[in-house]
């Protein structure tokens, strides 16, 4: 059967998405068939709108409405305090926490050799003018919060050296904690994990 | 952080589908930040044509751009072998192995009073009325092929008794076959499978 045009479309569109399979593309557009014709107007507008109504901060480099984004240009965050992520959607799972009240540096992804992405493709130029001179406030700290897995760690092992090339004194460079996941199983946790657990160990 | 609306709103939408989480909604709305405009706008098209440009065939209610689709239109089907599918996408599904050169009918769903689903929200009584009088050609077989769960069992032996009622002669209504499928391990199967293969062996 040669599916109606419109159905290949929008089936086209889904599974252009990371994680979304043949299979469940056909699923979401015959789901779609079905909804009203205001909801998929909603959504397609949503789509195209996307990226017309939204800005990358000149600062930070989060996704924004405005620029600076509402935690650059805050008074109650701390400025002496930046968060390196990778990307956009790591700022939102730690905001969740409620517990950093510092701001953000985001870098656009982490060094991959194997893709093409070195240090030039990344906002790590951007980030050292930042610790450097920053008008606001004098950085006093740089947490890195790339992830824990090999890009992760390399980009972070770059940062750290060009930091320590500045020569600043007084700078913290620290690395988010490692070990066990809060509501994991010894049993399944594997020898890095483990290890970076025994190393990073706290007197109870 | 309040995520800037016109991303918040894109992932509500991705929320509202079938099978997609908070954090899927979020991965999808963020990656799409990063794709070519066009892109979007052409995913947001199809979204809203999606209905527009698709009708319902009046015949078998399959989704189609014509009225009637292709299938009940064709001359190289055999109309008088009726398969009676649950939704629009399983006929996907079985076009796809190009065994069945009959015609369909898509019931809209199957028959679930837990859903407040009864026979009479779904297409029954006019598959009973293609049995009695189709125009082109006299049906011979009704080839049940709704799913082979408890909804997809009633429903196929409500129509089964609907269409017995009718009292038509050398009439056939068949169900799909069941069994172990294929590339299935005998370990892992339930025992409900493993008695209807037994009940459904053949000889080598």
């Amino acid at each position: 059967m040669n599916l109606p045009k419109p159905i290949k479309n929008l089936i086209d569109s889904f599974e252009r998405l990371p994680g979304i399979g043949p299979k469940t593309a056909q699923r979401l557009a015959f789901y779609l068939l079905h909804v009203p014709q205001e909801m998929l107007d909603e959504f397609g507008d949503s789509l195209k709108n996307l990226k017309k109504d939204t800005v990358i901060c000149s600062i930070c480099f989060n996704v924004s409405e405005s620029d600076p984004c509402p935690i650059c240009a805050s008074q109650n965050r701390d400025h002496s305090v930046i968060c390196v992520v990778e990307q956009a959607l790591d700022i939102l799972a730690l905001e969740k926490t409620g517990r950093f009240k510092g701001v953000y540096h985001v870098l656009g992804g982490a060094i991959s050799p194997l893709n093409n992405i070195g240090p030039d493709e990344l906002s790590i130029r951007q980030l050292l003018d930042r610790v450097r001179e920053q008008e606001s406030e004098r950085v006093k700290e740089v947490i890195l919060a790339t992830n824990p897995n090999m890009e992760g760690e390399a980009t972070a092992m770059y940062i750290t050296n060009e930091i320590k090339k500045l020569e600043i004194n007084e700078l913290r460079i620290t690395r988010l904690g490692q070990g066990l996941p809060t509501g994991g199983d010894l049993e399944y946790a594997d020898e890095v994990t483990l290890q970076r657990a025994f190393e990073g160990r706290r007197e109870c």
